[in-house]
């Protein structure tokens, strides 16, 4: 049985188990101030060509979701996120235990627009009975696999500046929505037009591991506090700071994610020949194609994979993800098996 | 330069990493529905002779520490903790955010006893003017070394279970509070005399991961929300699992806490032979000679390792940390210094 | 300039000042012990039919709210609202700032159902990674006007039972919705059919002060630590035992709502009569009327009020609202305007 | 039985109510913004010359202590108290139920001073380890009967500003405090030697009310969030205002503190001249009398008041206070039972 449920099934990328054994016995401070750590940021700082960006290794997205937020936001301030956004839909309610309403925006697609921001500002005016809006929180890609392009970025960012809120990304598949075809948005981009914004790692071929890029430092001065108070900041900073390096050294970051999406694109294109539809239009590592019940069932015989939601009687939506660690066979055995389903109907 | 700063400078026990390396392409659930998670908590709670303990892996120390008190105190209640224990002293009020009140004694020696709680218990009686103890916190070993055997672990847990309060063990260097000489205080005791406890994996070979254990499910039924909850739940718990599996299934971690404490005996008796005193009776891995500062000059010239005190103007308390990373030569090195320092005096 | 704005924009029934006035050098215990406070609580169980019920008095709406979902619930647990719910919409993410979501629904007339329970529940069941429903917040009268009568409060307990959800009834118009024409719901029914309630004072005649009721004392059996540590205990207690007491002795409370319902019944049979629609169906002291902008303008130079929503270029919802101090001349005069401007137009 | 408990066993002074009683049915806005509101923050501001001072009025002290510092300070900034300070020690963790800690210094007699606000900051530089200390809070008059002079607040006031500290001062009893014999602070230094402070008027002869004053609006520009966030925003403020105007219009504020001080004055003398001591020096309404346990039986036949410490086996302290409500005849009759006591022992 071979899985397609999520792009966290397998271990590391294998140069990032290799440096971990070949560094193992180095001794270095703890607490992220390790030399790996350090080099990992001024690595990351020289590819996003921002010298002045502030960085921080932590373990996970929740995590570093409810600790940019609560952060940055002052108790009575509260985050604007599309109702499919991690924070609103998949956090347990993290970010409202550190105080904050998450303010939910129906989307069709997974992502905010320019117009959905104002908007939702504009319905937070009755001063002081309803929370005030102060940070628009974006994934990209988002939970649904779409993404934000260059153009699409700049306007959120505009809005943002124009009404004194933060601009956040989610970017726990940011390597997939950057590396996705037809994509002009670029890493240096991201740090230019958010306030903050994090470059996930678990989900693209660490072991764990996401890394905070704020802006400045002025952004948030003093985040080392916050990291320890939340119980984020790992003794052995060093497997984050080795794992970052790895990743970043020589891009090896972006050639996985290009990786993985390749093959959702090779299998999104086999199901649409097939005659099949899909719940929305990724590009990236995500897909969720429509298929009949008949399919669906066969193709669980070999394959694991989640349904994400049912169309009617007949017909499921369902949800594929390809990963790093994903290989061209599997990728040609599920093709053929579609391919086949798709004759037999 | 060799450092006995602390027992996490290096990375983990070789075992682990191998571990790490063969598993890494095995595909598996996430969030701690992995095999090697379920095999761990198998393994943990056979050593432990209880199969009805509850287990949870996360990253660290401070994380395990707020995350049980958060989940099992009301809004209203305390913990009682030794001024010098970690959640007091060291973590930045994370308890304190969680919003209770941490109400501290002092100790002589960083343990509590019966005594202390039971004082400390009737002098908060003024309902509903001030906080409710509802909790107990101890280290074992303590932050200064020190160590509860199984008397003192007993008569705290009879005070607990008559003031119907939690008992809750520390357990960031369990390993070398158990296998400390003269210490008849075994797993299967601290799973029977407490409600929770964690078993630290960071600083005794790990490279992160500290193993929480309720005594039975009914203690926090449902702290799988609460992990989710405050961004405790790695997507990849199989990196916890694979450790902790390799940490116990045949007392690797006994054996690398045994070898710390050794290494940290050999030097307290090189010093105690060369004519000086120690701030605390250690016993475990961590020793706090006092020794002149001309001595510590000339050590520092060799090793790591923090000044912890001041005691007059020309003695110094000092902090030396052995580990399972320690080898004998250095070891032989800094007691060969210490005995030329001090005939040099 | 009449005001039709709100039922808090004069004092207190001149009976409860009175009793404040005779009772003033009358010595008593602090916070809430004091004998007005008792024979309070005492005269509110015996209307309610409920010896068991567990009683305390705050200074108001959203301090109840706040005190009632944090006390009961886990950090991991939400609330249960329809979108209008003054806990989802006018509370400035009080209870987002105790840490827990409030899940909207949306509804057609402020109430919520069954069914909508139902359904909420059913889509919070992805364990750990969505928050737990535990608490279901109704308002009745709810903020658009409308109330719940015996038979939709039954339903609401049953699957609130079924679903191991605790049912809070924000009665911050109690009074108003209790003495609705039509309504068969009684005190004592809301005793019996909610796990916690309160019977607002502020919005009917009282100077502040809101009395949350338990239904017994196992609900929150700690709930005076609660009260104290969010700031909520008045140390002259006997201001809000006074006043409750003057309320409820003769059933003060229960007049002076009545009296506000007919008012605003006059009133919007008027409107009606000239030909007006009306957003919602009230029944109670709120009414919401739709009225030509011509008309609003006309009106608004004698009487002050709110426009509520814009419903198209000529016309928009008003708000009006009547209280215990409404006075019958007041009312005559705003009908008078009403016939009149309806013929103008 | 003629009570010395506390100073808020009475209502309110006669003419808060006559106020109340006759401006009831004048139609005011709700929240605060009604005239009586504004009108009693210009007499405040006029009374201690501070133009720029920035006003809320909220209900009760504990409340105005978790709002004021939870507003100032970030998740990981803590506050310094005294031990006996009313934060540390009376409000069942209330701040540390807002997220921060309350480092307490031992004091002599209930104040603090340069030196212990330098050494608590010097002990918490062990970053990121340690909460940052960014306020400093103390009483005045204090928990036990002291107060700070002009110097005295100086020195602190210096000392905060050097470090870069909030200055805060509880006035739950600051009409105690400036009326004092001997003090020679004035309002108007208040408002401009700390950063926020709240003169208490639960205490001192309002119903309840404390009104919370920023020196200026940067302070905390949007604190009215705050107060409606956790449910402090009275719907009638009008009855805070009515009540602060007609304590200050004609300063009834400083005259009722000062007939407090001075009953209790007289009631200190007559102990001194009987022969006994004295727990804390006072010069404010809170005495602190060390007596025979004979005495305090005696009394106790026909005054209640607390008894503060058991002394010796002999002997206990009792705390004695008196209001603006007490007079001077049952002042006199536990000055002749004292004497009496003295007599006979």
């Amino acid at each position: 049985m071979y899985s397609f449920k999520n792009d966290y099934s397998e271990g590391a990328h294998p140069d990032i188990l290799k440096s971990l054994v070949e560094n193992n016995f180095d001794q270095q401070n703890g607490y992220g101030d390790d030399d790996y750590s350090l080099k990992a940021k001024e690595c990351l700082k020289e590819k996003m060509n921002n010298p002045d960006a502030s960085i921080y290794f932590v373990s996970g997205g929740t995590q570093a979701n409810l600790l940019v937020i609560s952060a940055l936001l002052r108790s009575h301030e509260a985050v604007i996120s599309a109702e499919t956004g991690h924070v609103f839909a998949n956090e347990t309610g993290a970010i409202e235990l550190t105080g904050h309403k998450v303010i939910s925006v129906p989307t069709q697609n997974g992502k905010l627009t320019a117009a959905d921001i104002q908007n939702t500002f504009d319905s937070y005016q009755l001063r002081p009975h309803v929370v005030k809006p102060k940070m628009v929180y974006i994934s990209n890609s988002t939970e649904i696999g779409t993404f934000y392009n260059k153009a699409e970025l700049l306007e959120l960012a505009e809005i943002c500046r124009s009404l004194n809120l933060f601009l956040f990304m989610d970017g726990a598949r940011l390597g997939h929505a950057l590396t996705a075809t037809d994509n002009d948005l670029t890493l240096s981009d991201v740090s230019n037009l958010t306030d903050v914004f994090y470059v996930g790692g678990t989900k693209n071929g660490a072991l764990f591991g996401e890394a905070i890029v704020f802006k400045n430092s002025q952004v948030c001065s003093e985040f080392d506090y916050i990291l320890k108070q939340r119980g984020a900041l790992l003794a052995k900073g060093r497997v984050l700071g080795i794992q970052f390096y790895e990743l970043f050294k020589e891009d090896l970051y972006f050639v996985l994610a290009e990786k993985a999406n390749k093959y959702a694109v090779q299998i999104a294109e086999a199901i649409k020949e097939a005659g099949y539809e899909f719940l929305t239009q990724s590009g990236t590592n995500q897909i969720f194609p429509i298929l009949p019940k008949t399919v669906i069932a066969s193709l669980h015989e070999k394959f694991a994979f989640y349904v994400w939601k049912e169309i009617d009687e007949s017909k499921a939506a369902v949800r594929l993800i390809t990963s790093w660690a994903t290989d061209q066979k599997h990728v040609d055995e599920i093709i053929e098996d579609i391919k086949k389903s798709s004759i037999s109907e």
